[in-house]
């Protein structure tokens, strides 16, 4: 945390937006659809007003939103940077060390916002940052057209989980109702984001269903992923994605749990979890984290010392919470 | 289609339900959510209005819509009997025959209703009939509840996949922003409609994943399930309602088909396309019928039959379309 991080306003981070320019916009590693989405949004926002923007991704954009970055890269010197839907600036990745201490304004919607930068325009009401940069956009007076719709949807949609999580509420409906008005293409969208399965995710979903294992009289369900399995099926990382939420719809199922070995030895856990269940909480005892319903944590180790590592907190919040 | 059905206006179905009592409102057989919440919702702004109302589910409400119907039953003489979502008195099911020529109102969103009742109020812009409902409440001046909004964000969540589907549209956000704003629970609707899944379905799940048939070179995928898999997973109706989504969401699919035998010898075909497949005209070649982009018919036979008589449609349709 920064000692002179400056929470600012949204007449502030307007008055920000209109005073500079050359910005260079940073998405967070793995990158997914809102911060994605808050970067390219962000910057047809910005050359709306005549500014100069570009989008920096730590590790390139994955093939399913590359229709978000489909104009043609303007070349100019950085000056002004910018960091979109980034809690932490152990996030960027690789970029961390290049610009963790450079970023002069954040957008995000994170409670957990490390406040590194130097400002910080924090909405934590915001199912996705998108909602937020929606939000600047009109107090700046641009004009919300096709290209920035088709942005600012693509990271509140899946930020909601097409507007089924909890996080989704009547201002994200009514942002993307004039989202609607303005030309999305939601349709196309939705069929990239949610219709879309490869036949190497049909392959591991099927592994991957045979792994589930029931704990706590059923209130708990984990899913494995060895580093075997991804092999055999040839899936990649976006394959994997959905799989996620899986454990955590099962009937009865209060705290879902998907291990993956992504690198041999160690093991990525998703959390998810229903009320009253604090997925952060469980997943901070590992040293990861997230949001209340859905965290992250790694473990190094194979997927049996994991499962027993993260079961022992899943055991004590079940407890504490008299479900079991 | 009766000689005498007048399309109403949105003034003329308010006149008419301030100026009526003792509603009867039917829903369809093989109950959807849009069914149900446009029938309990429509209730609810009758009894607002001081109106007598109940509703009649001609096979019972299934479990998983059970919170629509929590109030206590109030036992009058029905005169007025009013009909949601159902676009053809077939659809009653075994109720056709008692009610199929008494309909005096129907409220409905199907351009392919047979305009069997008196009077039709049809707005065939709304992604689910309940958009029609609260469109009604907000013209008689009904303010929405909670209950009200429940039963109306039930219809337009499911008949729109939580928002997912080419019928949303700007009227459907603005719309459940306000559903939110009446205090819907939405967390809860979405957790039982969308986030529940039954350990029999899983495992039905699993079985109907090794069915799967690819044709036309990828372009049309069918999934079949069979009576003795049904039997052998113990799984009931419900636990089978989203394995039609599948198949079309794998890549490359245009057509994605999943056949049922829900009794042995009698198999329900369901029909899913993209864009520019006809899902509905070729269920209408074995005598169903639908939406264009989902759509549904039965042939009698097993489901190696039931599969080469719905191919050759498919054939037909990829071919004009210059798909294959």
């Amino acid at each position: 945390m920064s000692d002179s991080c400056k929470i600012i306003s949204l007449g502030e981070v307007c008055d920000y937006l209109r005073k500079h320019d050359n910005y260079l916009i940073l998405t967070h590693a793995s990158p997914d659809g809102d911060t994605l989405g808050s970067g390219f949004g962000l910057m047809r926002v910005l050359e709306d007003l005549g500014k100069k923007a570009k989008v920096f991704c730590p590790e390139g954009i994955p093939k399913k939103f590359e229709y978000l970055a489909k104009t043609p890269k303007v070349d100019f010197k950085e000056k002004t940077i910018v960091a979109v839907d980034i809690a932490d600036p152990k996030l960027l990745g690789m970029a961390c060390e290049q610009y963790a201490d450079k970023v002069q304004l954040c957008i995000d919607h994170h409670i957990s916002n490390t406040k590194y930068s130097k400002s910080l325009y924090l909405d934590a009401t915001s199912a996705a940052a998108c909602e937020s940069i929606y939000t600047i956009a009109v107090a700046l007076g641009v004009e919300i057209n096709q290209d920035i719709a088709n942005a600012l949807y693509t990271g509140i949609a899946t930020d909601t989980g097409c507007f089924k999580f909890s996080n989704t509420t009547a201002k994200t409906h009514s942002i993307t109702a004039k989202l609607f008005e303005a030309g999305v293409d939601a349709t196309e969208i939705n069929r990239a984001m949610f219709e879309t399965i490869s036949c190497a995710r049909l392959d591991i979903e099927r592994l991957a269903l045979d792994t589930i294992d029931f704990r706590f009289n059923g209130k708990c369900a984990v899913i494995s992923i060895t580093a075997d399995m991804i092999e055999k099926t040839k899936c990649e990382k976006s394959d994997l994605e959905g799989i996620t939420a899986i454990a955590r719809t099962i009937e009865g199922v209060v705290v879902g749990i998907t291990l993956r070995e992504n690198q041999r030895g160690r093991i990525k856990a998703s959390v998810r979890t229903h009320d009253p269940i604090d997925a952060c909480a469980i997943c901070n005892n590992l040293g990861g984290g997230g949001h209340p319903r859905a965290s992250g944590c790694e473990v190094v180790g194979d997927v049996d010392h994991a499962k027993q590592e993260i079961l022992k907190y899943v055991g004590q919040a079940l407890e504490n919470a008299n479900l079991i």
